[in-house]
């Protein structure tokens, strides 16, 4: 019994958010059914029209992330545009924004300004570090936070280089965590008729999600580092030359190794002093890895991943970008799907990861053209008149 | 007007996860004040209450990610735990688990057994591949997705050895995913009364969270690798050695590469012909980000760091996790909180990054012990006579 439902419809926003963190949260949101109203700066629009790819002059990255939304294009400075915020204020649930800290209460926009027009408003914010503490004025992008918060110390060879994680993955950690609390606030204000202020800081969401690195620290006194792609607790749990590239292959306790010996056609290790438990074996990680790979540096990467998946060894090969858009179970979970645009043509996109089994209907719109909704929003919701929108468009805030 | 509510308070979800993804998703709904069951397996729990880190006997890597949660102790093999599940699925709101898929269903508590019971019930699946697809009977741990989801493809040297991000960070995106999936669905059943089953692959969410690396190649039809730390499209954009380490310096406009310019007392490279935009320097990144390094590997980190947040450029240094852990920023946020237990002590664990003006008086109750609210789970949620309980007892299967 499959509806054509999504789960949030009804549910409506105003989003001032550019670049990834924000709109990655609104998209999420959209995806889901919310109605997702992005007020983007008159003429130029979110940054990341300008962000590669861009084919011809139209962005792929902002046509990605703004999927399923509408644009309202306004000059924030303009004291007019500014109350048609706040009319739509009125209108909205949700507000989401990734300005500096600061910047939307002098624009007049801030949590006080809007709430005084709509009490239930939610309104969350995403920054760099947050809106209070010593670094809250301090400039960030992902890198920033991905070097202060424990992404880069804890990834690359011991003693070696740190490295980022390639995709800006603090912003895509701070949007997501920001769409679960919006949620959180909406159910709350369902009970309650309470709204309220979200305040999230990027290298906050980074510290939140470094598994157990921080806790070794805090309760051992021994600071965890960069280890390669190494396990902190088990082994053999690494990725290995293969005959034609690396395979990663994990074994989390001693029936996974058992099989991996079995495999290797090495039984004898299963005896060898000193590697009887995952604990025994990360403390002797060089040589049981050494073991690993000199099975490993025998064969190609597919035959390991076949033999190990057939035995329920975890093992995969490191799949680079062409390949993974090419991948059979990518396709079967929708996680590619084809988005038609006037100026991009159709191109496939990462789909929603959250299947639903009643209002997973996901009907993927285009992004929008930057304005494309001005209209919309000034006659549908505002129910303005055709005689102030002319004299506002006389005025060249649009 | 705080009140001592949490957003959560009143959603009721049985909890049968293990490890990472799973008991990251209900920390986040506990830390919100749901009430959280944890199922755990008779005699022996969570895999991770033999994780490292370990104190004495005492796992910290169950003690973080356990808070705020509840611990019922069964052996799901007896057919009278089974009937305590299917019981305690009436008065629950949401179920989550990330065994295999398959497993809950041969146990007789999957998702329809338990809708049968309560036709309202939301019930989440976290696994590697998800539950439908080619790859859904593939092992996995999260090095697994990390290696064929784009994380490991994207990280690191150019034509190098591919890394993961230390901590397994598909593990925690999934989890978080979850969380917010859950919410949208209650929030669905609010309006319609309708429950629904959600199945969320951690392969899928590293897809979701590769920023414009896969729409690189779908628009343009190359694939993007790892490329060290620099960025797709900007530039100088990266990380630097300085005199004593590393600094991270990221400017994404004209406008922040014109401050660091005259920061370095180099005003003549915005002069330089092709290096204009932020893309014609991506273009020379390799001479600009060598002219950006000749300024700090002069100059330790820290100073680096103060003068750039003096004009505003973002930089940060690469903090280590005792750093992170010493840091005032973090003890500012509430990014470190202490919680006391029984057998472990007072320890200092990851805050919650969610942080709400109404209803963030996170009051993070310790991580149970194995077992320990069997009683209030049969007694006070169930309503189970003094005697029945004996009886079970006498069976063992608690």
């Amino acid at each position: 019994m499959a509806t054509k439902d999504k789960p949030l419809e009804g549910l409506k926003v105003i989003d001032f958010t550019r670049v990834y963190s924000g709109p990655y949260c609104t998209m999420m949101l959209g995806d889901l059914g919310a109605e997702i109203i992005k007020v983007e700066r008159k003429g130029l629009g979110d940054d990341t029209h300008f962000f590669q790819p861009i084919k011809g002059d139209e962005s792929g990255y902002f046509a990605y992330f703004n999927r399923n939304k509408k644009s309202l294009s306004l000059d924030l400075k303009d004291p007019d545009a500014v109350q048609i915020i706040k009319d739509l204020a009125k209108w909205a649930d949700v507000v989401v924004e990734n300005f500096s800290p600061g910047v939307v209460d002098r624009l007049g926009i801030g949590y006080e300004d809007l709430k005084a027009v709509n009490p239930k408003i939610i309104y969350g914010s995403i920054s760099g570090f947050g809106q209070t503490g010593p670094y809250k004025s301090k400039s960030a992008y992902d890198v920033i936070c991905q070097a202060m918060g424990g992404y880069m110390a804890t990834t690359g060879e011991k003693g070696g280089k740190p490295y980022k994680l390639g995709p800006s993955a603090v912003d895509g950690a701070a949007g997501i965590h920001m769409s679960f609390a919006i949620l959180a606030a909406v159910l709350y204000r369902e009970k309650t008729g309470v709204g309220q202020y979200i305040d999230i800081g990027m290298m906050d969401t980074a510290v939140s999600t470094l598994e157990n690195f921080l806790v070794w620290y805090t309760l051992l006194g021994e600071a965890p580092s960069r280890n390669g792609n190494c396990n902190l607790g088990s082994a053999p749990f690494n990725t290995f030359d293969s005959k034609d590239g690396y395979v990663a292959i994990a074994t989390g306790n001693n029936r996974l190794w058992s099989k991996l010996c079995k495999l290797m056609d090495r039984e004898e290790l299963l005896e060898r002093p000193g590697w009887e438990t995952n604990s025994s074996r990360k403390e002797h990680e060089y040589e049981v890895d050494a073991e690993v790979e000199k099975w490993t540096s025998q064969l190609p990467t597919a035959d390991i991943v076949r033999m190990c998946d057939e035995v329920g060894v975890p093992a995969g090969s490191v799949m680079e970008i062409d390949e993974i858009a090419a991948d059979p179970h990518v396709a079967a979970r929708d996680m590619l799907v084809e988005i038609d645009h006037p100026l991009l043509g159709p191109v496939k996109y990462p789909g929603n990861p959250c299947k639903f089994s009643e209002t997973s209907e996901f009907c993927f719109e285009r992004a929008p053209l930057l304005g494309e909704h001005n209209d919309y929003v000034l006659k549908d919701i505002l129910g303005m008149s055709d005689e102030r929108i002319e004299e506002l468009k006389a005025k060249d805030i649009f």
